[in-house]
């Protein structure tokens, strides 16, 4: 096989890349500047191969704690509990909270066999007790899975005697959180009520 | 800047890629295998340093002269000319062109600042004048770049006595060959004419 046909196959192990879009790309890489091109794959391995989770927030980080874990400025009293690393990529885009994050890595999700074990709420539990939390904010998405994990975690919250909030419906059932636009997460954020 | 908005960053550099693209890009990229994603850059290194244009056909290849070039079996007295290595890899893809490419790497754009010299239209007219060619197919795109470059370059090999025809329009104008299905593609060779 040629190095071209080979680099077509392996660009199409990419999510939403088909065989047009590969070839698009392997095609366009070939113009690059090769310096630029090595800048690129040199990105891809350094952060697969130097991110890890935050032993905090599990959210992924270079170092750790992660910046914003180790943040003087922020709320240390308030975690905002979301399914994914991008969750807080979105949410740090509003400028509207100020406190820290927790990431499950997941949603509970019986289609896909992910339990509760499968995600970060051990280390939230532990997390909550061992430190001064007056509020979680559940920010999963607001699809049927995130809300059943949502109230999973609140019902496992409750005992402990913390406030637990889900973010304000600001978005359309079944969207996800990832492609929200910074005004409605604005506003899901502002809107938050206790469950 | 984190390793991670640093990858999403650069992932923008490629065509069709925007922030969220990206972003899912790099998202995806972490919990894919390490092994798999060592294994996508270094395609993309090696393609990148590895590829030359044939001495021949100015395709993109490993080895010179190119697969095609050297293959015992094709016409060699007949010459299909396409702007990009793309097209060479889907006209192959009809199994109906038995005969050799000439890849112009463009065509002529004064919007775009490409004129004939820009293109491997010297290294063509050579090739024909030293080798035994019958006819020349100009299998540029259906476009009014397409057609002028088709033209010119017809200009120049009739004084040599040589057939050149123009693929079919089978493909509607403004289109793209590198988006035509294989049986479109088939018709407009069939249906070829002389210019």
């Amino acid at each position: 096989m040629s190095l071209l046909t080979d680099l077509i196959e392996k660009l199409q192990w990419l999510p939403g890349i088909g065989r047009k879009t590969a070839q698009r790309l392997a095609f366009y890489l070939q113009k690059m500047d090769k310096a630029k091109v090595q800048e690129l794959t040199e990105a891809i391995e350094r952060a697969r191969n130097q991110l890890r989770e935050c032993s905090i927030c599990h959210n992924w980080t270079e170092h750790n704690p992660c910046e914003i874990c180790a943040h003087p400025g922020r709320d240390k009293d308030i975690i905002c509990v979301v399914e994914q690393p991008s969750d807080v990529m979105v949410l740090e885009r509003t400028s509207e909270f100020k406190g820290l994050y927790h990431v499950l890595h997941g949603v509970i999700s019986p289609i896909n066999n992910t339990g509760p074990d499968d995600l970060r709420i051990q280390p939230l539990i532990k997390r909550i007790e061992s430190h001064n939390i007056t509020e979680v904010i559940m920010a999963t998405n607001p699809t049927t899975e995130g809300d059943v994990t949502a109230i999973y975690i609140a019902n496992l919250l409750k005992p402990l005697g913390i406030k637990v909030t889900r973010i304000a419906r600001g978005l359309p059932m079944g969207s996800d959180l990832d492609l929200a636009d910074i005004t409605t997460l604005t506003r899901a954020l502002e809107g938050r009520m206790e469950i």
